[in-house]
């Protein structure tokens, strides 16, 4: 992990605002595509080259157009589903290629004399600038500024040039649209994405002067797609044009003699649209109007809006420190690809990927709402409500779900691109029902922070009072008179099939009480009058497993008594990811975590536990957890800060912040780990932060990483723009809005409710949390990612 | 239910010694080749008609020839089988079609004037008699016997005739051998054969006279398989006969002109031979040498030798009774095909359909070992030994699997052909861990019964020692001073995943015991002196959950404390089987179970128990225990027996002994339940005998069903011939061989040792058995199959 580390700083040196590579290594390529995606939440490109080779793996996304795939079982069972959802590259649009001289340009020949990427974070712009010598010895220069745009969701734009260097070229620039791109195979891990050969089946092809584009639809799964593009073209003197289409790819070929010093400029306007209902004129229609609209404004304004939408965003989102750069730069990094995942999604799904890979097969998984909406709730509450609104549009599908399961309510899928489940290994898929409790919490998160009824009664009502149906229907009221939901994996997948799960023991009961509360307040048409006090009395009696012996809560019922794992013989066979070297069988009945579960209760459902209960289970949880998820360093962060190792969770916020950057996983290549990276806000948030939603106010209860002088951050709540600076001993909370806002400023134990107004900043001390436990070990050789 | 009974009894009447079906239900094909199919273990062939149309499942099996073919799953884990293994329908040599006049025989067509089969259960040969008339009102009268002989073990004979009834017809007999029969579809039922299209490669194919061979290999599994055929023909006049071969069949056609009650009498004679390493010549030779032994011999001799087997056979494994017919015929036809199943198995497995259809892909399970094994080490216990040399045979790929799941010793496969494990849905197939503990402690048994010594050396002790380790690995003392297994499947389906299932902990104690004990004996090289010790530890300190609110054994930690299945929704719902028409999410979580599990362990681990733990157990379980598992009513009427319900017991007995020949689970048409055959034996003899073997001597617990006069059995124990004679109030033992036999008898709560010699039978008084509770219920609709 160290050379990991010592690679990431040279390779990009920590700047605050800006990701910046310099130089080119080869065998990382696919890695930082990955980086260097962009992305609206409706379309996202990788960061290939603009010239298409070499790449790592070729991506072009829109949210949710995806190809369906039987799902082969050698045993099937009952219910099991039949076909899965794959997302699908689709037609590449940012292709410009060039001939220099009688010599394409491509990387892996000639020499590179100078090559560095930008990923312009406060601007949502991806620079490159290339100096490169062909083999022949012939020199240009290549500029290209490239975006996927926040306020137009269709477009992609790619102002491109290239200039001789010193001496006169003949030079042919090709900008094209390519479907069906080879794709190649990356790796053997189950968890990469299942191939779609040649997924698109060729519909229409066209092109008008230097406009061109191409109609696509899928063969099982019966989406259309449109893409279009229009190019302005800007040479030192004359240049031949010339277009040509096909059925899978269209081509403008501009060529052209360039002095020295002189360049051809490309200005290259691609726009997307699909559907799975509208008719093939209409799509034709819908991308030729955004491509005109983009002609229109043309490329500086289109930059300009960017910027803007941006700075706007920023505005209230921002996480600033004094420490280390690295970790300002991936923090920023992070918020910057989560929202770039959501802006536009506008009631599809946000992918554990997001757009910038195929990973997962572009699958939503429970990540969205427990590890991305905190964040978008806190900071682009609008993004947060239409991932929302999605889950809210699959509802009958989850109901059908429930019914096959033989449930009541919903039963949302455990991965899904449209809303099916597409889980094809049930114990740890369709059996982790808390992600039920993940949207209903989120749904109830939401307007918590945004108070905003028209979503309370629309959505979040019916969000909430249907998970908690299923949750009455799945567990029950045992002879101890205690509530118990048995037979469910809890989001540790070392584990399966356990009964009560303190997580989603937990998470059931805030579902339940957060369904009462809003069916109290908006009544849903022809609800028993008792079932909302079944609901409270399940919540009440909802059983949290506890070891008495050990003093420590159980990860599930049974979970202390289990033969703990041989992480000694793990460290020293090299056998991580266990998942990829030792069988379920054996996992899932010891003592081994793969990620967070009891710990991620700590977080959210603390209200349960003691500040004693929490060091304890902290201590007792963290030799046992290895962190074979993405989804564990940030938690872990949080709960470390809350019960006073500092240090500790300084460690995982880097883990978490870096997990891409530094290829922590070894797989950014299938995309990025947007939770993760979500996780990082987290980590500084509620974890350095401290901040909790709690039922009347925001709670807050700073502190700050040994050695940092500052951490300053924005969140908006209930309409206001809170500001909260912490530096060593003091905290500010500032605020924008109308009327005062409330928060609560823990120290120690002592607890202050402030009341907070514009123009009238509040500063109060606070003191570190003294750690009732020594710091505790982790599992040899997974001791986290540490800052060199 | 009560129909099926009906149709059985009209189509099979209760005959003591043969299953005798008159007329014909071509619905009803598929089964009755089941029933009808005769094997001697090594070659089997359905009861298809001789000439070949109409069939059901066309079916000629050799033991553990079979094709692989990848597993597939859309989401793969590690150590997960990437192959499977599947029975082969192999070259078809049972047909002689006919031609009468210039109509095929068919019985879909023309008029069925008679038409009976009869599976001679007391010498081992299948007859039919046919009359039949053409379409054009041609009538003949067919008769054949057919065999698989016992003493020849790749033998397979029919003789065959037809005769012109009332007017002179001309005939063309056609005897054949196909390869790549067509394969029907029989069901959407995960439980049936994957199929394998034209499975068989051409090698050779050839003829001389009257005889003719095909030599075929498969693709994957490259095995050769070799089949000949030769036959004697005798008409009244001249018949004109000519022979061809190609590369998938071979064809003796012989035609003649028959006078009114003149016959043409083929008898033929057809040898298998397989080989996974033996050349093409060797296997070409040795089918022709079996065959020219088989003509040499000639078809009376040949039968004289299948009657002399039988009998002798019979004469030590015989069950009478004075009670239903129906029953008395239904055990014979059970243990007939047991022993067919296994007889000249000769170290290959005993799949769980024997040779009978291709169900379960033809694997065989831990059936084998813990029902069938049973009846035959009590009764032909050469048989038992070979079964278990098959098991101890492949022990080097139960090493491998064992480490491939991280633990020591062996691990033997879930379901199996040839040795590895092939089972693709791990919960419900390798975490049944308990399939090694069936054979270990078979082998134990075996050893106890026979005392062979030579076994106990070579293959008792690698077998238990192996397996014990196995335990050791897995199992683990928790701080609670008890030893625990943790995260198994026991025998019932409807869990999996448990901790600490009691039947599967008395199993592995049961073989750490015998582990210890054999390893004294026969110490093993190399082995650390504490390891008995150990094993003897672990076994001491079993965990066996008990839950002490409701008095009763748990099936497994925590079982009794969850929610109990809506039954009486099932039932409303028809939803029988289970696992077709809900989740195992679902199942896996409620108190529901599919087939015996810790009433199981009442019958074999009975020590473990008090006789009120019994009762109650039983009493608690009965109510849950669905049987959807042909592998539940035996086991179900053995505890019965024992615990004083003896109507129950007796309808037990009922459903496991007519699970096929009533068709109750309404598969009998894939093959035959072997096990739940033997269990009809072990309902009887371990049930209403009361036997169990007991550490130093047999035990016996005489009872009769209500309303029976009398049930008489005879078993093997250790050079002995012992006979059970149970009339009402008394029972004798007799015996013979050399020196006494101790036995232990029990009545009420009384136990005396008996010591028997040959020539002084012993007659004692039993008293019934009085239940300490009610006759418990079964879940709606799950009541067991009953006599009308």
């Amino acid at each position: 992990m160290s050379t990991a580390i010592k690679d990431g700083h040279d390779r990009f040196p920590p700047e605050p605002w800006r990701v910046r590579e310099i130089g080119l290594d080869q065998r990382t390529l696919a890695q930082t595509e990955s980086l260097f995606a962009l992305s609206n939440g409706h379309i996202g490109v990788r960061g290939n080259f603009d010239e298409g080779d070499p790449y790592g793996l070729p991506g072009t996304y829109l949210n949710s157009f995806y190809e369906t795939r039987p799902l082969p079982y050698a045993e099937a069972g009952y219910g099991y589903p039949e076909s899965g959802q794959t997302v699908v590259n689709v037609t590449n649009g940012k292709l410009i290629r060039v001939l220099v001289d009688d010599e394409p340009l491509d990387l892996r020949y000639g020499e590179i004399r100078h090559h560095e990427r930008v990923l312009d974070l406060r601007r949502g712009l991806l620079h490159r600038v290339l100096e490169w010598q062909s083999p022949a010895g012939k020199r240009v220069r290549l500029r290209s500024t490239r975006l996927v745009s926040l306020t137009r969701r269709s477009l992609l734009a790619v102002d491109w040039c290239v200039e001789a260097v010193d001496e006169p070229l003949r030079i042919v620039a090709q900008s094209e649209l390519v479907a069906n791109e080879h794709i190649p195979a990356l790796s053997n891990d189950p968890r990469v994405a299942a191939m779609v050969e040649n997924p698109l089946e060729a519909v229409e092809n066209g092109w008008d002067k230097l406009r061109a584009q191409l109609i696509h639809r899928t063969r099982n799964s019966e989406l259309h797609l449109a893409v279009a593009m229009d190019h302005v073209v800007e040479g030192p003197g004359e240049v031949t044009c010339e277009m040509a289409s096909h059925p899978d790819w269209a081509r403008l070929t501009a060529a052209t003699r360039l002095g020295v010093g002189e360049r051809l400029r490309l200005t290259k306007f691609v726009t997307y649209g699909w559907s799975s209902q509208r008719s093939v004129p209409a799509l034709r229609d819908q991308v030729t109007a955004a491509l005109v609209s983009a002609l229109d404004s043309g490329w500086e304004r289109v930059v300009e809006e960017q910027e803007k939408h941006f700075e706007n965003f920023w505005s209230g989102a921002d996480v600033e420190l004094d420490g280390p750069v690295v970790i300002q730069q991936a923090v920023r990094f992070g918020i910057f690809h989560a929202y770039q995942a959501a802006a536009r999604a506008e009631q599809r799904a946000i992918p554990a990927k997001g757009l910038t890979g195929s990973g997962y097969d572009g699958h939503a998984f429970w990540d969205t709402e427990m590890f991305v909406l905190p964040l978008l709730t806190a900071t682009a509450s609008d993004a947060a409500a239409d991932a929302l609104r999605w889950r809210w549009s699959t509802m009958d599908l989850a109901a059908e779900r429930a019914r096959t399961l033989r449930l009541s309510g919903v039963a949302f899928p455990w991965r899904t691109i449209r809303g099916h489940e597409c889980s094809a290994y049930w114990p740890a898929g369709t059996a982790a029902v808390h992600v039920n409790a993940a949207v209903a919490v989120a749904a109830a998160r939401y307007l918590w922070w945004t108070g905003d009824e028209a979503f309370g009664r629309a959505y979040a009502v019916p969000l909430l009072v249907e998970t908690a149906r299923l949750w009455m229907s799945l567990g029950y009221l045992g002879d101890d008179g205690e509530f118990h939901i048995d037979g469910v994996t809890g989001p540790d997948e070392y584990s399966a099939l356990c009964d009560d799960n303190v997580y989603t023991n937990l998470m059931a009961a805030r579902n339940l009480r957060e369904a009462a509360e809003v069916a109290r307040r908006w009544p849903p048409d022809g609800m028993a009058p008792d079932e909302i006090a079944a609901w409270e009395n399940a919540a009440d009696r909802m059983a949290v497993p506890y070891d008495k012996e050990k003093r420590v809560h159980e990860q599930a019922r049974g979970f202390t008594g289990r033969k703990v794992w041989d992480f000694e013989r793990s460290a020293r066979e090299d056998e991580y990811p266990l998942l990829l070297h030792a069988p379920y069988f054996d996992l899932y009945s010891r003592q081994v975590i793969k990620q967070a579960d009891i710990v991620l209760a700590l977080h959210w459902c603390g209200d349960a536990f003691t500040a004693e209960e929490k060091a304890r289970a902290f201590a007792y949880y963290e030799p046992l957890t290895v962190r074979d998820s993405s989804l564990s360093a940030c938690t872990q962060a949080v709960v470390a800060a809350e019960v006073g190792h500092l240090d500790l969770a300084a460690d995982y916020l880097a883990e978490a912040a870096l997990m891409d950057l530094h290829d922590i996983e070894h797989n950014a290549r299938d995309g990025l780990h947007i939770a993760s990276l979500a996780g990082a806000w987290l980590a500084l948030v509620a974890g350095f932060g401290g901040m909790r939603d709690t039922p009347h106010r925001l709670l807050f209860r700073p502190q700050l990483p040994p050695g940092w002088e500052r951490l300053a951050f924005a969140v908006r709540p209930r309409g206001h723009l809170l500001r909260v600076e912490i530096v060593p001993g003091k905290v500010t909370y500032s605020v924008e809005g109308e009327g005062p806002l409330e928060v609560t400023h823990c120290s120690g134990r002592r607890q202050d409710v402030l009341s907070i107004r514009q123009g009238r900043p509040v500063t109060r001390k606070w003191k570190a949390v003294r750690p009732l436990t020594p710091r505790p070990p982790q599992p040899p050789g997974r001791e986290p990612h540490r800052l060199p």
